[in-house]
């Protein structure tokens, strides 16, 4: 079984957006072998415009000319990704890559120098494809490796990305659609290619797409991890993505601001319940550290250190993937501190049945109920929330975080009843690694947008 | 903490419907001391109509003339609950409290003595109660206890139940309305009621009602299991019920129908993670033997021993309150078994974080996905699922639980990797009470609309 | 055919609302016989809430006290129409017909003293009535006149008005219903009621009640306006309407605000070409003159001069009925000539197939279209529309209406051509009653909110 | 003003679909010119696809070859339409005329050739196009005639008809857009072209895109009756509609099926208000005699009679253009005299106002309201409806129709006061031809799925 434990690993977009080039590949995937790949780290994703030669941020450019062999397949811009070019072999494109290739000594290896360095580290590499065939492909009519059908009999032309004009979505049912995809996955099975994030395909869901994606990865001869986006995948479709894929994104793009960092607790308590061996709920990538370097280098995540310990302990917690977003190379002290506290990250392998237990404002003046609290819902005021995590440790004892949205530092308790448990716990602070005695509830000075985390042992 | 297992005990509906009578309390009651208190079933609650001396079956009379006291509040019918009726005192009333009554020489004293005999077996005794003030109140526009105001003031009269003409709604921003709800809990503590049931609250959620049942609660001086109906309670208030309640409906009313034993997989999926000590999704109560007396002495449950044994599992995996709906003195060896199965009923307070690992349609032409599965959602033509559902038990071990909702047997394989688990466990099946050593997937034929449930322990 | 023509009239609510007296309709009949009743109003409606002894504003008292007869009939409260109270015939029921009276010695009659005054008049007498029984028959379970049936028996506990408290709806399907809503209307024949208005019965649209008001109707030997409240009516069921009433509210309560009065012209527009011979769209009572006297004697509608214009422009236009809201008594001089314009009041009965010809937005930036025109439609700033309607005049000529709804006064100008019409013709401007000849077009000076309506006659 | 009466005219769209050819429409204009021309048939309308070599039948090849100019206006194919080409200048392309031309020599004059020659007949020459920008002048990136813009930058990727692959729709607010839609009108306007049917841009209301057009048309210097597709159109936008173009669709395409003509008297009646000079509602083209000759020399309407009766009928009342489905040089006897009833065609211009009277189910049980009917809607099992429609004849007289939608023939009655007319009228039924006297009613036996018509005039 593959992606046992929630993927762990670095994503090129928060930082490179459409930019990413080999260069910034290597260098982060030396620096992860070198520091990061200890703690669990492992995977290398390059994310979406690697066949686009003039992308330069996070933007797309509408109709931009696309890289690609003569089965509409996508290959590495050889601008961004110079390992994809090999020497002239002969005379003239012998294996005919079109448009955007040099048609003299046209002879693409695509991603297998780049992805057989990475095995080199120790590492893996993942790649990122867009629901579809090129629309280039399309009106170039190209065929469809090892069938008769050609490009035009197998795009939808009216199945379009709502954000991006490289592809045409595949008609399903047409003959050849699953050749296609067949020849898409037999080309990755060839680079190597250990991760796909496919995307366009899981928030408008393309089911009959995406059970082509499935048996093309089953047949092509290597186990990768079905990573798919963009987010957020219906809930109702729960049980499919866990049967078919090994990650689906739960939110639409994350990035550095509370509130969507916000939002993500009311998800993150609906799809808790799915993760399991093989099957992980994504909360995207972390937006930590120098993320948007294509805008300067300077750039830094917005998230202030509360938020970034609150995001991780949600992200553990859930089980969410793991996968970094900034530039490795300028991970700062407080950062790699973040992203390599052990004793949380082993909530990725030896925690489950996590839930929330509750959420409750606070700043109540009418207490109701039996804890003197009242409706999370239906709020038009709300003054912050507590929220209490918790989670069995496999091999023993208990996890529980406690995280408060207000704005505000604030004393929380939660009394261990509320997580059928009481009498006397060693509570080990996760983040501030201080251990003390607790006896049928446990406080913690939580700051605002802050969280706590404790493993609880039985004395 | 009241509540802190999910409650068990015996509801008058399921079998009298609108017709119970002193007499059949009394006599549960007894067969509960003798025969199931040593299970844990303890609460014997009075269900709707006891105030209504004319109802004679599930259905009520539009309009019908309640007993009520000088304040509004209802009393039992003296002709279906005797012993409410005291020797007179004064002059006037003798025809027991009816509308307007003349509060000289008025003094039944309620549901007292049946408490009290209730209480006098070791068991709980447990009432209902609408939502609202009745209807005969507010047209005699009786005074509100411990204040000026009256039932016209309070009342709202486009509030009105769809199904039962009883009540007028309480406006909760009126002067009075706490004050009603006060005077109703007052009197309910001093009868000696330990679980209210209160009706028209929940599906249609009237929160302003609500706090003030709770407050009244809270207020009264006596500790009460607070259950709130009909459902299905709406999923985005679950905070709410969870500070609030300690038992909150999570369906319609549930009868002896396979398409409602079905549904209530989806039902239990959803809910599942909101049980906590104190709170509880309520699945709704047991139809097992000898249900619908009202229609005929011989009448009985049509669910299958198949399908009650789904039942079973299914409630006690989401931890469920257990009513028993059946009159009990008629209950038979294989109810009586089904009801005492003490390795399961162990579930309700030695197992947490129970989930559904997975549901998959079976009999799939195409397999997809790793595990050669798919999608369980959008089937028009379903042909029957298996459903996992696993909770490791507190205090050492693993519940897992199989179904089958095809209408053949099944020999049905869980991988033990899709709960996280691997190597060898003994597997003792809870129902068959058979022990046998399983490694890395567990095999269990199951009948149709069946359930086998077993407990793991590593060997 | 009754209704051959628009209603005109004058209705008690906008002055009294639920505190309309015997006094008040005597003086407005009077008012209208000795000046009105020439130019074509004739109606004299008493509004809701007759029966009730003790409202005293617009407001209702819940669960009033309402009088009625023996068979849940509603009487006229004799305080307020002293007129109904016969002298005692024998022993007995001296308070008036309360509650459950004792059917010897009852003997209302009724409305029958002021309905023949406002008949000696030379007037019609019109009477509210609300959907349903009342709630204290329900409560005495009064009988059904000619039946077995009991009022509880009919009543429809959960169906009642969202705004007053009297009435339980009728359950349609119920015997007795039927013979319920005939005794009622035999009362109101007896009565000599000409114009009866159903409340609360046509914006939620109850056809099943509204089928037995047009049976018994039609089968109490009387004639009767039958009227429909309140709106907006549902367009789609413009075809029962129109089949099954004479005048039924398209809007809800009309007030003299500009917004209410803006929103008129979309309900015209949309109404329009359902207005004909014995049915007609309501576009509720004029608010002029002396209205809200139940507030201070000097209250006065709020509408300017030039909305008055408009509105009459716009009902006439649109051929509503014309029902004065105003105490007549108070009839300023504007107020006058603005009801008693008998040119313009003359399209009630010599226009047809009015219609809007084009509303459109002015102040456009960037002229579009064939006329330099654009969308009305969408528009987030509106800064004011010019409105044409149009109809042609029975007798020979065309009406045609030109309106400002900015907030300045504009020339504007109507091409013939989008009437269909070209060359020479005589304008005479109803409102100014000055005359003119235009040629292919007319342009007028239009005042902010305000209306131009003139005839044209060819030359 | 133009169309200041209904368009009438022939497109090519019933009997040809997207395979029409010169040869086509020569036959047919000649047709026309002989036999309908005096009539007032004048538009001879080339629909869809004749910038497309391949296309032989109602249906799209997706992702087609179009012929189209350096600044990616479309050509008519020259395949289908031989005038369109010219002797060979000189060498090689000169004017750059691209994909699908014939590059030696290639030097399109459009339509010009075929427009003089419609022109020459005295008759009007119809061109349809589609919203947008072809989709291969975005992948080839043409020019925009006169700007520096190019096609990529003014089309929108995701912005894609639903039924059809040739274009991209224009992002009206890039700079180009306007200039765009300038060529192609400068174009039209040098061929000739005097009526353009739009497509793609009215039921999904593309109002920006709509908004150059209506511009475009407006600069380039000769007048085209502007007609949207397809329908149905919002009635919100009405007023959008008749200030900015001269017909648009109020219906999905029509074909020769009653449950299509029975569903259009309801459009029919909310839609003719809106006629006007200038503006008309259009209910697409009659699907009358020779229609789908791509399918065969021998297809036929399969309209009965009678509904080809009620069809005319319905579109002369509500004023809808009138444009000829069928191949006109195979057009039958009964088609002729259907298309040239001079008395009913004459309401298109004589008539105004129109409008259904009423709308009844017959065979009612239970009659009610004061004219014995009852609602038409609402209506589970329908037996059929009389409907009647009225309209004033502006030169004196009235038009009143009489339809039947039951499946059995029918006597049915029209009061003339339900038209606010009474007395005596002479009756000319304008389908047989025969005159009457009647007096205050009209009885006519009307076919099942019928009509019957008349022009009354006073006596």
């Amino acid at each position: 079984m593959i992606a046992k434990t929630p993927p762990m690993g670095w994503n090129s977009w928060d930082c490179y957006g459409a930019a990413v080039t080999e260069e910034i590949v290597r260098r982060n995937a030396e620096y992860m072998a070198a520091n990061l790949k200890q703690y669990g780290y492992e995977y290398i994703v390059v994310d979406i415009q690697w066949y686009e030669p003039a992308s330069i941020s996070h933007a797309y450019n509408a109709f931009a000319e696309l890289v690609m062999d003569e089965y509409g397949r996508l290959l590495p811009a050889e601008n961004k990704f110079p390992s994809a070019k090999t020497a002239k072999v002969g005379g003239g494109c012998e294996t005919g890559h079109m448009t955007g290739c040099n048609p003299v000594g046209c002879n693409s290896v695509g991603f297998k120098p780049l992805s057989d360095y990475i095995h080199s580290l120790g590492l893996k590499f993942g790649l990122h494809m867009m629901r579809g065939i090129p629309r280039q492909a399309v009106h170039a009519n190209t065929a469809v490796k090892n069938t008769n059908a050609t490009a035009k009999q197998i795009a939808q032309y009216n199945s379009v990305c709502a954000w991006n004009s490289d592809m045409y979505g595949v008609n399903a049912e047409a003959e050849g659609a699953a050749a296609y995809y067949d020849s898409v996955f037999e080309q990755f099975s060839e680079w190597g290619v250990d991760f796909v994030k496919v995307d366009d395909i899981a928030r408008e869901f393309h089911v009959g797409e995406l059970n082509l994606v499935r048996a093309a990865l089953n047949k092509c001869g290597r186990e990768m991890v079905l990573s798919v986006s963009p987010g957020p995948a219906p809930l109702r479709e729960a049980e499919y993505f866990k049967a078919n894929t090994n990650m689906w994104r739960i939110t639409d793009d994350f990035w550095d601001k509370w509130a969507l960092l916000y939002e993500m607790f009311e998800r993150a308590e609906q799809w808790a319940r799915h993760a399991g061996a093989g099957h992980w709920p994504d909360a995207d990538m972390l937006p930590v550290g120098a993320i948007n370097q294509v805008y300067g280098d300077d750039e830094r995540t917005k998230f202030t250190a509360d938020e970034q310990i609150t995001m991780l302990t949600l992200w553990c917690f859930m089980r969410s993937p793991l996968m970094i977003g900034g530039e490795l190379t300028k991970t700062d002290d407080f950062t790699f501190k973040l992203l390599t506290n052990i004793n949380l990250l082993e909530m990725l392998s030896n925690s489950w049945c996590a839930k929330q237990i509750y959420r409750r404002r606070f700043k109540v003046e009418q207490p109701l109920g039996f804890g003197g609290l009242q409706n999370a819902q239906n709020v038009d005021n709300p003054q912050g929330e507590e929220i209490i995590w918790f989670a069995p440790r496999k091999s023993g004892g208990y996890y529980i975080a406690v995280f408060n949205t207000g704005e505000e530092t604030r004393a929380i308790t939660a009394e261990l009843s509320s997580c059928e448990l009481r009498g006397e716990y060693e509570a080990f602070d996760l983040w501030n690694k201080t251990r003390f005695v607790i006896n049928d509830s446990l406080t913690a000075n939580v700051n605002a947008h802050g969280a706590a985390a404790f493993l609880l042992t039985a004395r």
